[in-house]
């Protein structure tokens, strides 16, 4: 506690509502598979993919980290409002640009002021 | 992953190095064990209990946050040289004060950055 | 811009509604007016003094920084219902606990989410 | 205090080190200059435009915030590492996207752990 909720394919899902609540408020990691070692490597961290969050006062999507393995690597803020205010909806969308060193394995974590922690898939990329 | 490290109970650990490695790493949330409903109420986040941690500039506890269950209360960033720097160690520590609905259970999560998430034991708080 | 607002002595100030306005806004630094140089040293943040502030989930305190003159020591962020929520006032009040090693001005920036960055008057701190 | 350092036009500073140390720490706001109502724009903030910041443990660009005129609409915070780590440099960016409803004001701030707070120049954004 708290939970950690993680991404579960929602192909596998069958309640419309359920694929909706888990898509959602995953956090998916999206970049290039491999990496130049010393070189800016752009890393956007999107909350959903096929369904859209609220972006209420009392509920939306608060902060994404973005982590390698173990350490954190950079962590963005948001207040209520950023994706159009209450009674709209959106992709919490963030792109960080950091630099890796040796292989990286990237997950990122998206808290929701109603529904708490979500972790994303981890995303390999090779460092050469 | 992140990997959530969870405190044991270090009189059960019997090396030393592994005592002080739990211990210091570990949030414990100290606190009255009841509130009264809509009363700020002060709550204790303190990383480590007998062990101190460094706060070297790569080694340091660079956040704690305070979660009621799944949910965010509030949260503290910290730098490197906030216990004395490079060489010095202690326990970060940090006073949050919330009003509390309800009866509550307190979960805290430090950071550190060179060995990641550690959570705490949870707390129960009776609230009347 | 962002517009830094700074306190004014609200016994100065004529308007109750400015009265209140700036106190419940303003951030105070609490603390000993001395500290010894590499021991933990308590430093509290209150914002407001004689008047307390909305926790309404459009309208609440959202964080509190603490600086040693230009040098972040610490920031806290809190979510909307910190202080008991939708309706409710309070004083947002953090406790940070650092190390100074010589003389320092304490200064804290509130940021609340619909009246922006507010400092509040600097505190000596003599260090032996 | 803490002071907000503003950016100067370093086509106007004489001296080759100052140029740097202004430009190394000025956060730049990056968009298109419309926007329309109610639909995701990307906003970029990098911080340098000629010159590079160091990445060491001491001395790095620990976060950017972004305001439209006095509020918030996001943060982003780093850890030394993130562009390579000690001994190299780099330019500290982020893309946030936002929803905007409104013309707007766009304004950065950078956190440099060593030399402070540094606000870019405003970008007006027109919404239509």
């Amino acid at each position: 506690m708290p939970k950690i909720n993680r991404y579960i394919d929602i192909n596998e899902v069958e309640r419309e509502a359920k694929k909706d609540f888990i898509d959602r408020h995953s956090a998916f990691v999206h970049c290039e598979s491999t990496a130049t070692a010393g070189e800016m490597f752009a890393v956007t961290v999107k909350v959903g993919e096929a369904y859209t969050h609220p972006d209420d006062f009392d509920h939306y999507i608060a902060s994404v980290a973005l982590y390698n393995k173990d350490t954190k690597l950079a962590e963005a803020t948001f207040f209520a409002g950023t994706l159009g205010g209450q009674g709209k909806k959106g992709n919490t969308t963030v792109t960080f640009n950091v630099v890796l060193e040796k292989d990286a394995e990237l997950v990122a974590h998206a808290y929701c002021t109603k529904h708490g922690l979500w972790e994303s898939d981890a995303v390999a990329v090779k460092v050469a």
